[in-house]
């Protein structure tokens, strides 16, 4: 924001593979002894360590991320608010376990004639660590959400964040290593470089990654992936979808909360969410009436340094972040047309030489069908493209040459339209969002990423599955079937 | 067996994108318009055009895979089998769906305070093909374990078998195709080289391959995975253990389980079963009692053409695989002692300068924490170690340094030890198999791979899952999350 350095990383001279089998041999162990109620209590307590830091937290976020303060709160609250419903969850699973130390997974099946011998499958704990290589735009929930569902299965985090915010990720950790909640070893961070990290892992290790689909492919093709079969879920490039089904008035309800959490998803956190809104496909005839609109509420969208009161939309994280932005909408521009410009934006006390600030743009097409860029290249920043579809094959059709995507949204009045689009659209996105007149209080939003709910896309998001409540259990869990006499079955723990 | 040439394939000049596209257009939007139920009913139709030439896949298979009678068995009637217990299992879970194309993923979750929003979790068919790369061992189950699941899904099936037994995998698909059984482009086979197959494939498609290590870490390195996002289930390698529990008598019921069980996994299929015992552990005091008694059952093994009546093990599928088991023999005879000869055993009406036959080899090591060849080999014919180990960690220990298998089979007589132990190892094999007195008539073997258990395994066996009844289904659907108001959850169809 200010250009001003606040901190320095550094991993060099660390012993990976010493710290990797400690983690696994003392952190994995002391987890695994205990019971899936008592992991889910040791969340709790890794909640209370977290809120009694959380204005530590929130100065570092603005500091260090530049966005304003319930940018902020979506971050570090979302990180306890996922915490906490994994405590919640686990407690109730916990309850329903008494005490057993693995899963059973469905009733046991009959193998032979003889009802005495029978398949009973089973979810154990993975004797491995769970390393997270995490993106710089959730530093606080984007290690939470992951490590949440890891401790509550038995298994011990390895946090690898993005440097560039990686000192909030580091603060998180350190207080929860020194309040001394969780057992040695269960939790543990590498800032600065992630060489040597992959080479460490084994094969009942698990890898978890946010970021390009470029690291994305490196990591896969990475002996520990591709020869020692370590299991890995990842959450890369998406282009999101917003569709406006057919049928509605341009003056109607649906129109009106499009519009709205349209501009909602492009300034928050400026845009820089995996899960944020890029293309806003609407019928051709309410092509000219939504861009207006939504232009108009872009227009009082105040853009500069978060720590001023007017301002709504704070800095992207990096000069490098805002050059990338810029080259993004350079690409975007050659098939579009512009309908709002960012640059129109003054900024609110910073220095637009310094600080990397970018006003809200939006751009459109009314030839989707021959503008490629809109539907594969992501600009992460506060930057949509306005999509005309001419019917409803077309626009399910657009959604689609996203090639997977974390979450489409869906606006409209009739609910049987409503749950026949929602269906089409489950086969290539991973969530997706359902926004009707009767839930305008009380839906979630597009981008928010609930931890009830599936995180993850098919195709270019990645082909990853984390949260999903107890789902999000089975990355951190091998599934076995134990073929075995029913007295056997019966002491399976 | 004979060295005489059978059947030739070729791939050549194939348009593999046009064939892919009109099996992910015509053949899986035909699939796709179908019901569970109604695709059950076409997994119904299948058993019975295979039941129907069952004579012909049985002179197939001895002419070409140079097995017996009852090994063909195990291939051609488990493929008939899995197809049954699929079209069985898809037809109960279509009643309890009333037509749905859409399977429901547990419960709705509340995701706000106000309990009209709501999230339901959704598994739809996904949009692309399945291609399967198969291995020479099971030209039909191969094929039919896969196809199973996929079409009751609603999934069409590319398979491309290992070359040395396409023709009866070849055969099997001809036989159903022209039987105008499944819809067009539901099924397709390719024989011959499998050039170009991975560039063909698109995002939503999924790719099982069943083979080695080493061509798996090629698939997984390929644009098609990596970067494509292809979802990849992977059987390979694996060091399968047999263990006898400590504590029983040399002479008891459960030294002698083993014994029986370990001299048939052995010589069934000639030991080319990626499930096959490679390792038998036994407490130190056993292992000569066990080398005497295992040593004697494998003598009377005869070896050699399987059309000759007196003959119990027939020949490895190519003198390739022969000079691949001779030489996996040699190098564990360098950390082994040689229990039972296979050499002594003379064949019977083949020729040994033409024939593929081996007899069956115990080894064996009390000093298995020096032998690393004997956890790390897998020589895919019959070959097995004895291993002596010291107390029960040791024995779990050496039970995980094939680094994830397959299945481990325990054997004992006290239920809570053996579930124990069961328990201990679900975390490292896809599959434990309990033998105990109780279950001596009615268990269904370490090998055998019945469709209600998973098949697959951690680490170095591939990391994927197979069968496992209806969770077979999971790889051919895309999990997604819908989160709407309760009228539109209500409208999912």
């Amino acid at each position: 924001m200010h250009g001003t350095e606040l901190v320095r990383v550094d991993a060099t001279g660390l012993d990976l593979p010493a710290a990797f089998a400690h983690a696994r041999a003392t952190g994995g162990a002391a987890l695994r002894a205990l019971s899936y109620a008592q992991r889910a209590a040791l969340l709790q307590q890794v909640v209370a360590v977290l809120q009694s830091h959380r204005a530590d937290y929130e100065a570092i976020s603005v500091a260090n991320s530049g966005t304003v303060k319930s940018d902020t709160a979506i971050d570090v609250d979302g990180a306890i608010y996922t915490l906490a419903t994994y405590a919640k969850l686990g407690a109730t699973l916990g309850d329903s376990l008494g005490g057993a130390r693995v899963l059973r997974d469905g009733e046991p099946a009959r193998l032979a004639k003889d009802a005495l011998f029978q398949a009973q499958h089973l979810q154990v704990p993975t004797r491995g660590l769970a390393l997270f290589i995490n993106a710089f735009n959730f530093p606080a929930w984007g290690l939470w959400e992951k490590a949440a569902p890891a401790l509550l299965s038995g298994v011990p985090v390895v946090v690898k964040p993005a440097t560039a915010t990686a000192w909030l990720t580091q603060r998180m950790v350190k207080d929860v290593v020194d309040a001394g909640v969780l057992p040695a070893g269960a939790l543990s961070i590498v800032c600065g470089s992630s060489a040597g990290l992959l080479d460490a892992l084994e094969p009942f290790d698990v890898l978890s990654f946010t970021g390009s689909a470029e690291t994305a492919a490196v990591l896969r093709r990475h002996d520990a992936v591709a020869v020692r079969s370590v299991r890995v879920n990842i959450e890369a490039d998406s282009l999101n979808s917003a569709l406006l089904l057919p049928g509605e008035a341009p003056d109607g309800a649906a129109v009106e909360l499009l519009v709205k959490e349209v501009a909602r998803e492009m300034t928050v956190k400026s845009g820089q969410k995996c899960t944020a809104i890029r293309r806003v496909l609407v019928p051709e005839a309410l092509y000219g009436p939504v861009a207006e609109a939504l232009s108009a509420r872009l227009a009082r969208t105040t853009v500069g340094d978060p720590r001023h009161e007017t301002v709504r939309m704070g800095a992207l994280v990096s000069r490098a972040q805002l050059a990338a932005v810029r080259e993004g909408l350079g690409l975007l521009r050659t098939q579009t047309e512009l309908l709002h410009d960012g640059a129109s934006h003054a900024l609110v006390g910073a220095d637009p030489a310094v600080a990397c600030c970018v006003g809200p743009t939006l751009l459109g097409t009314r030839e989707p069908d021959a503008a490629a860029r809109v539907h594969d290249t992501e600009v992460f920043g506060p930057v949509a493209t306005l999509v005309a579809y001419r019917d409803l094959p077309h626009a399910l059709a657009l959604a689609e040459r996203g090639q997977g995507s974390l979450v489409a949204s869906v606006y409209g009045s009739d609910p049987a339209a409503l749950g026949a689009a929602a269906a089409t659209l489950a086969a290539s996105h991973g969530r997706v969002h359902v926004v009707s007149p009767d839930v305008a209080a009380s839906h979630t939003g597009h981008g928010n990423v609930m931890p009830q709910s599936l995180h993850g896309g098919p195709g270019r998001a990645g082909g990853g599955e984390e949260l999903g409540g107890l789902r999000a259990l089975n990355f951190y869990h091998r599934r076995a079937a134990v073929q075995a006499s029913t007295a056997v079955l019966d002491a399976l723990g």
